[in-house]
């Protein structure tokens, strides 16, 4: 286990080895991440992409956490409200063309309030004021890095995590993460030895622990943090002096039980009143469906965090035009909260067939109620347990299956054989295709040994 | 003198004086620079605006270099293009919705490189693949920091300079700025010498230099820099083996004589070759005037620094939206060069308005040819000599005349007196009210003496 570890640790993380003299550090080093597995498969979809009709033997891409389930409804919402397209009233225009303050729109930031709030479950009122806007969650998670941390100190996060985190977080920043070490064993809860060991290790490196930061629903796991958890790390939080940042970013994804708990919601119903340590990330990319509009939120509850914040989106604002769009289509409370639920019963749909069509073919999937993927274990398809091994099987999978899927080890996980797989981004057929692809590679594989 | 100076340099950049043990330096300290003058005119101006109506004695923003005497123009265009509002069919609404990569929709990239060789009179070709995305130049100038420096490594700006780039070079990336001091003796111009001087006090303070900042068209002299000084930078910059970037923001409002000379189209003619440490940066926010839009590109000749830049606009990106409406605006030539064309025809009348108003109030400016605005001589109305003086000067027509415009030394300016006074954010009789306003404000500072 511990070499594996050491080269997962290792991959896409080795230190700068700057060639070019004349440019930065950060320009040359490989911390932005993107060597990794995660994103090659990406590449390798992009070089041979997969259709019906033209290319019926190319990748089909099940590495990309996007939801294109219910843009009918999306489109459907755009017609009805023919008002949005005169975008240029002569008025509206000019507001929307010149400078806002980095607040933002106050309309949007209200529209936004009332989307998470109904994504929460209408149970707990949030502050407009509070909301900082950020060109999607990447530069939000970024921001709070730079307000909450100095370089070299480190952030606690449950692994597995997104493979994006060694970029957002840390490229730029120069902030170190440490990872709170989770097991199939627990099905990856996390718990309070590891986030006591997670933290021992920091200190150990003798570097400042400055916060954790948590993926609820989790990212690559597909599963909501219980309550019991999210008080812990409270309690955890308080009691080291450390900030802790709440990434919900799926949390209008949550489409079966259990129940999905913000922390924004557990904090009010406790009456827990020492919230200045406690940030939260939002975004409308996953639960909306639309990144390429690049929305993303911070929710801090600490105003100095806040205020530093704000001043910092003047490198990461959201298009004017765009913030007008999405405050008018979020203010109707009617579409919004038919949207919620009729998204939720669709990922759920289509989550049960990705379940069932992997256990056809002998794959098991760790029980999941959130997200846009599935974690899957095909540790049982190793030739060897270990980095090489689980590196061997997804080359397999993604040359000869023709599925990009993306490995435990880019998600720093510990155990060599997992693999997240995503089931939002295509139609039903193509999502077919797929699993009979993967079903006859199960086959082939067992055939050959 | 050399008090001044030292006052000028203190003026929002002290140390940081962290008052919170819980979150980061940068998010305490001021080295933001939002505590100057520049910043605190604007929010004057916010507590107190003035309208014909309904506060005929509020106050008159000159403060804040925006565009908006041909709007009508682009609401024209968006009129006969209605195509551009449907902006949702089916398959349209879905390519915008999702995840674009990092280059950006290609059409908006070909559109921006279209009208950069227009504003640059079409005398050179550019590569759409050279160009990154960015949410603004702010984000441009940022990410050109974090790819070309270090921590503590330096740039030198000719100064006097944008009051934001304390905030956007310096604040989260933690290089340094060292000033190229530039004097009224020669129209603040960028001699040789000053560079040197600018290099040696850098290598004085054991520093790394590594490149010049320049803004071409000049914020804020509202001067073009000559072929004979672009010419003297490359030399240097290729001998120290330093980066030469040019932010030519202001590049589609040179409105009069002296020609404006892009570094690129410069290169281009005199057939340089050893471009790889040349970097533009762009923005559609001045010569469009569309800040709220939030577009900003990078071109650089280094495919290294391309790259990173490209990785790093992850954290910047632009609406796909909003990508998509300008690519179909900018694309139509006639429109542009109409545009660029009817623009400097108003912005020169404008320029002329201002220096005539202000002659009369017997106030003398630089001459210009290029941006939104005019840098003034006042420093014949100051009671002391000095940063008390400059600043007191400032209040007094803040308040007394209820003009905001901005004191020299917010723009880090080495000789007392010196105002930016900008002209292009208000109606025509709106502006008569202010030059009205400091022509009777004159006249009873003389009469008090």
């Amino acid at each position: 286990m511990n070499s594996y570890v050491e080269k997962c640790t290792s991959v896409g993380l080795n230190a700068c080895n700057n060639g070019h003299t004349i440019v930065s550090e950060k320009a040359t080093c490989n911390t932005h991440g993107e060597d990794s597995a995660y994103f090659a498969g990406w590449d390798e979809y992009r070089r041979n992409p997969y259709d019906p009709l033209h290319n019926p033997s190319g990748v089909i891409q099940m590495g990309l956490a996007e939801n294109r389930l219910s843009f009918d409804l999306l489109e459907r919402w755009l017609e009805e409200h023919p008002e949005v397209k005169i975008t240029f009233r002569q008025d509206l225009f000019r507001k929307l063309a010149l400078y806002q303050d980095y607040h933002g729109l106050e309309d949007f930031r209200k529209a936004m309030v009332n989307f998470m709030e109904a994504v929460r479950g209408n149970k707990g009122k949030l502050d407009p004021d509070r909301i900082v806007n950020t060109a999607g969650a990447t530069s939000a998670n970024e921001v709070l890095m730079f307000c909450l941390a100095d370089p070299g100190d480190v952030f606690l996060l449950p692994s597995p995590y997104y493979p994006g985190f060694d970029r957002d977080l840390k490229w730029r920043t120069g902030i170190e993460i440490v990872p709170i070490h989770c097991y199939s064993c627990n099905n990856f809860q996390i718990t309070k030895s590891a986030v006591i060991s997670a933290y021992k290790e920091a200190q150990k490196r003798k570097k400042k622990v400055k916060g954790i930061l948590i993926t609820n629903p989790c990212n690559p796991l597909g599963t909501t943090s219980s309550a019991k958890t999210l008080k812990m790390l409270l309690a955890f939080a308080h009691r080291k002096k450390i900030h802790l940042v709440c990434d919900e970013i799926y949390s209008g994804s949550v489409f079966c039980f259990p129940e999905f708990h913000s922390i924004a919601n557990m904090m009010a119903k406790e009456n827990y009143s020492k919230r200045d340590n406690v940030h939260i990330v939002y975004s409308l990319s996953k639960d909306l469906g639309l990144p390429g509009f690049r929305v993303g939120i911070i929710y801090s509850y600490n105003n100095t965090v806040a205020t530093a914040a704000r001043r910092m989106s003047s490198f990461c604002m959201v298009s004017s035009q765009t913030q007008h769009l999405l405050s008018t289509m979020l203010s109707d409370s009617e579409f919004v909260n038919n949207y919620i639920a009729e998204n939720k019963k669709r990922l759920e749909e289509r989550y049960r067939l990705v379940v069932s069509g992997l256990a056809r073919a002998g794959i098991r999937c760790l029980e999941g109620n959130a997200g846009l993927f599935c974690w899957v274990n095909m540790s049982h398809l190793l030739v060897s347990n270990d980095l090489e091994g689980e590196l061997k099987l997804w080359k397999n999978i993604l040359y000869e299956a023709r599925v990009n899927i993306s490995p435990g080890s880019s998600f720093h996980c510990m155990e060599p054989g997992w693999f997240r797989v995503c089931f939002a981004d295509m139609n039903i057929s193509t999502m077919e295709v797929a699993l009979r692809r993967l079903e006859n590679f199960v086959k082939q594989c067992k055939a050959t040994r």
